[in-house]
């Protein structure tokens, strides 16, 4: 594998010799996705000194690379009229992307200070929902009206060469004089078709499109179920809007699988990087937190209901903890999976009976073999077998609630438009804590003189 | 967006009814991702028929669109005389994966039926270790002799054309008389050069390659820092061996970002999805969650030895299980960001320190906000101020611990080449617990007399 050799602690120390030119030339020599690589573990002051110190167009691919966060900071600690030229020469909807991550006022500021026609694509595309197929699409494109041939066609190829290297054009697209899409011409049909062939006849005509209001979610389902490298979406007239290709849909799907751990986790309110301020990062964190230690207090007060039960067989509140935290576990099991499954379109949100049906099956095996083992533990402990028996037959029970409440809320959240992974583990806690902690001490209080 | 509006539940009705014939009809209607989608959901047995009622060709298409364990039950169930042409048929790298998922000695009798030459490329390909660029490369691909002119290459394509219809190519791949990697030929070059032009003219030569031991991580890697659709792959001695698509390795890394997920909550040996067989997946969570009680029964026998002390102050059995059930939340937190800043190479697995040090301001904060929360409800609860000083300071030391152990855990995991998802959870679950039982019960344990 090609390895570039330079590295962000060089980088660093280049930057603080205050050698800003000699760094920048060291980032020239690489190709943008690895000086992007290079540069995001720097500080946003260092990022921002760089990427001026570079020719606008090498700065821009640059961003276009970097995480859109990276991004964001270097662009919001440029003066915008240096700002302005770099997101100019950036594709338009990684620009769109980037002036999402600013703060409205100096996206506008920077927007202002543009080359109007760029800013207009830009401000065109911002328009569009992020997570929809017009917020995932493209514009560079290239646009064949329909009557040439095919050897006007490979001139204007030829013509447009140096601004067209950087399309991620197979495809070409064939459009009426409305600008509506008429068929779509791959180079490969172009390059094996007679010079004089009109560009109609050797177009595809029986072509997926998408619509510019799909969602994010049925884009990355299309991608996944074809092999297109590129899709064009157009408007409800038909006309050509841009084009989302499989690198745009498939990172959007990697970066949903991979927020699923965050939010799985409950850090809510956006993403978390340890490169963020603290007090970012900690409330995102907390939000969740300090609602899920209520519902902890409001899941233990049913310990309190019963604290003489407990006081006369205090050996229990050895169990409770244990109860508590097996059943989360089983029940983020059968989450996990949940989740996955929808993600991977392996379940409808709609059959709950059949996740609970399954859900079942599993529940009453491992909340057996876990009942067992956990009672054994406490009756050899305290040679008890009431003690074993009810700790045991507690887990088995709870078990089964959490893998089935587990499999069923993704199920449910996703049917009522909410993100599955969200609050899948709170309501989870609670509710099986509130029924572990209960089952357990009912049946100690029912069966007290055993004990 | 088209919408194909044939679905499972029509076809699993035809298929009760014995019409094979006609269902067979219907999905050869579908281009095969389609197909793919609306036969996965049948039971395996459907499937096997289905297909088997299908030309070779169009089976074999459909076999790479379904998700391997899908495809791998639907060929189980053929006879490997009827499994053969059919897999003889697919892409050598679907078939090589296909195999893999399928007996040993069912893969043997279908590759012993298939016809020599593709049963010899699905052979070489399963020398490749899955893992690994060889294991994600697939053999499809179009090589040109160095001394070709530009004209020789059009007409070569076009005496191939049926056969590279399906082939995913916006390159050629210039090779010498050895089948060494001469340089790379851009379908776009080729459309704009002269016809006489020679390939050693138009060739790229400073192409980016990977090595066919390179690890599907280091293949990753490459390709979300490039915008490459594909990256031939040679060997030691430079031999053009294969090409791994940017489609590949994309679906490769969301797979494993899916992964993350079950294997964070501890789903191991092996993915899971509700349909498989009930005993297969209970093993696979059971043999975590035993491991876990066992955990658990050792973290709660801190509990035990402070026995007198809770006897005393019963209240504390209220909110040991809200101080362990806290600190595993924000410790999993802490474990979520560093997976994903391991997955996203945001940090070098080294880097252990610089994660404690981030993870000790947010640790303070919010050990400082929760502690306040809890404490504050144990002391109005009852009207007891050390026993709300003491819940609170417990729960603040153990957000610390927990937060500290849960970021640095997955990087040691990964600097001793472990999976960072994996063992994390029950690591820091039983951590945490020791350590927030043993603070709340020393502490309470000295200050008995105030509570």
């Amino acid at each position: 594998m090609a390895d570039e050799q330079i590295d962000a602690a060089e980088l660093e120390e280049l930057m603080r010799r205050g050698d800003v030119e000699q760094a920048a030339l060291l980032l020239s020599e690489l190709p943008s996705g690895s000086a992007a690589e290079v540069i995001a573990p720097l500080p946003a002051e260092a990022c921002s000194e760089l990427l001026r110190a570079l020719p606008d167009d090498e700065a821009a691919h640059i961003l276009e690379d970097l995480p859109q966060d990276v991004a964001a900071a270097a662009v919001a600690g440029m003066p915008p009229a240096e700002a302005a030229p770099r997101v100019e020469h950036m594709a338009a909807d990684d620009a769109a992307d980037l002036m999402q991550h600013l703060p409205a006022d100096s996206a506008q500021a920077i927007l202002d200070r543009a080359e109007p026609t760029a800013a207009a694509r830009v401000s065109g595309l911002l328009a569009y929902p992020e997570r929809s197929a017009g917020g995932l699409m493209q514009l560079e494109l290239i646009a064949i009206p329909r009557g040439m041939t095919a050897a006007a066609v490979v001139d204007t190829l030829r013509a447009g060469a140096e601004r067209y290297a950087t399309y991620p054009a197979s495809y070409l697209y064939v459009v009426d004089e409305e600008g509506r899409l008429d068929g779509v011409l791959s180079l490969r049909d172009l390059l094996l078709c007679r010079p004089d062939e009109r560009v109609a006849r050797i177009k595809i005509t029986n072509v997926t499109t998408l619509n510019a209001g799909d969602s994010a979610e049925d884009v990355v389902r299309l991608f996944k179920r074809t092999h297109y490298l590129a899709v064009p979406v157009i408007d409800d007239g038909g006309v050509l809007l841009g084009v989302v290709t499989q690198e745009d849909a498939m990172r959007h799907a990697e970066e949903e699988a991979e927020e699923d751990l965050l939010r799985l986790t409950g850090i809510a309110g956006g993403d978390e990087f340890r490169a963020m301020p603290v007090l970012t990062r900690s409330r995102r964190r907390l939000s969740w937190l300090s609602l899920n230690v209520l519902l902890n207090v409001l899941a233990a007060s049913v310990i309190a209901l019963y604290q003489d039960t407990l006081q006369a067989a205090i050996a229990l509140a050895v169990f409770l903890p244990i109860i508590s935290d097996m059943s989360g576990c089983s029940g983020n099991q059968a989450v996990a999976v949940s989740i996955r499954e929808l993600a991977l379109d392996r379940v409808a949100p709609a059959r709950v009976l059949w996740v609970v049906g399954k859900e079942l099956s599993v529940g009453l095996i491992n909340g057996l073999a876990l009942g067992l083992l956990l009672g054994g533990v406490a009756w050899l402990w305290k040679g008890n077998p009431a003690l074993g028996a009810i700790v045991g037959a507690a887990l088995w029970v709870n078990t089964l609630v959490a893998v089935v409440v587990g499999g069923a809320v993704p199920l449910l959240l996703r049917r009522f438009g909410r993100d599955p992974a969200m609050a899948a583990g709170p309501i989870l806690t609670t509710l099986t804590d509130v029924c572990g902690f209960f089952v357990v001490l009912a049946l100690a209080s029912h069966y007290i003189h055993l004990l």
